[in-house]
């Protein structure tokens, strides 16, 4: 295949693609959202796993980004930098895992680039939207709101497929007070929302998927759960984990004492 | 730097970066382009050369696309993924260089991503706007249309800090019946203008820049002047350099002798 060859193929499924620039309508009352991922080999994925997975996960990151805003989905673009060892059946199954959860939601391929590298790099952008002014933020958590996650945390190791909270992040538009998703572990993720929110919080019960560690629960990366927080008497769904406080922004204890950083930080392994 | 403290930088510069999703208003009566460029260290640039350029010509690539639909930029994201070997310095010189040319055409960076890699890898995605239903398009050329170019090409090994065309493509907006920009030289995207319109083309004189050969301007990649068509008559500025005709979708003769197509393809050099 070269790049014409792809595109062309590509095109023959989405209509969008063929100009310099993806050509997308805009409508008034919304606002618009944007996110970009990499999926990296030996970063995030492993030659040797299903591409299909691969495919999904590219996606999934980016439409958890969506799910975190209680935005919904309209295009993505997917660039692609291929390897040699990828051939014709990789790019292919590959395309195959991104289209079908791109399918499921409702979500155009669009566009993107196609060049080569040494590894298998791919960028995923998501476009979604929103009715004006209406996002999830992450910096809206008050003190005395209860903090909930979407589901139990720590099994991303076994959980390839793992679905955007799409739906979940849609209800909690206007009723959470700050949202965003787990991509870097709890305790790093936590953080970041206290920090925007200008608070602390006591974490008490971690709920944790089968065969996962507390560790596990509170400090892997890309649970792709949401994190959100809600006055008490709100009804938002969710299993509460913990309270927002006042005190130092960005102090977080769990069962009462400190509890440390050790989320996934792309560049702690850098030379 | 670790992520949060890149971030943490760049947010200081430019306030839309923060939550999980950039927010754009939405405007009623315009349609938006979206396009995503891929920068990659030994494909498009080298690691001895100059960092701001580096980061001109990333955010550059993708302003020529815009450029090419008659469309004004408005923000762009830029994700990264940095090698060992590029430090501090480097990544700091990379930002000076794309944010000079980002500043100058108010476009805001309103997010991305950051990670790591064998190689430097940058994708910038940029989102510009045009007036509803007149983006400039490739199919439009018909039998009879002028072609021209913007300047001289086969330079651009010559132009590191190559300037989007985005004036020039505004003055085209409803002048222009095709256009898009030579990104991988003219051979090539001569022959996907014509198949995109269905037409065949006729080349005489090719502007040619100081120093670089007829085949340098025939077939070099990257020259990002714009390409495009108008009715004799027409007013649009630029070298006029062919004529549309009828015949073989896609066929183009130089000098009255067919003309090879040998401009870059990213999967060329596959194995």
């Amino acid at each position: 295949m070269n790049e014409d060859s792809i595109v062309r193929r590509l095109r023959r499924r989405n209509r969008l693609i063929g100009d310099d620039c993806a050509i997308i309508a805009s409508r008034a009352n919304e606002d618009l959202l944007f996110t970009a991922d990499f999926s990296i080999e030996e970063v995030h994925f492993r030659r040797d796993g299903p591409p299909e997975n691969v495919g999904h996960r590219a996606l999934a990151r980016s439409l958890s980004d969506i799910a975190a805003m209680g935005g919904t989905p309209r295009f993505c673009l997917v660039s692609l930098a291929l390897a040699g060892w990828a051939g014709d059946k990789w790019i292919a199954a590959f395309y195959r895992g991104l289209l079908k959860l791109a399918n499921k939601h409702k979500t155009a391929l669009a566009g993107g680039d196609l060049s080569h590298a040494n590894q298998v790099i791919c960028d995923v952008m998501v476009c979604g939207s929103v009715a004006k002014g209406q996002a999830l933020r992450r910096d809206g958590a008050r003190p005395g709101d209860i903090i909930y996650v979407s589901g139990p945390l720590g099994g991303w190791r076994h959980k390839p497929l793992a679905e955007p909270r799409l739906e979940f992040g849609r209800r909690l538009l206007g009723n959470a007070t700050a949202c965003m998703d787990i991509s870097d572990g709890l305790s790093r993720d936590l953080r970041r929302l206290c920090l925007a929110s200008n608070v602390s919080a006591a974490l008490d019960a971690i709920p944790i998927v089968k065969g996962a560690s507390v560790e596990e629960a509170l400090h892997d990366g890309e649970d792709y759960e949401l994190l959100f927080t809600a006055p008490p008497g709100v009804r938002v769904g969710g299993i509460a984990i913990g309270i927002v406080k006042k005190g130092r922004p960005g102090r977080i204890t769990y069962e009462n004492r400190p509890l440390p950083q050790l989320g996934y930080d792309h560049f702690s392994n850098r030379r």
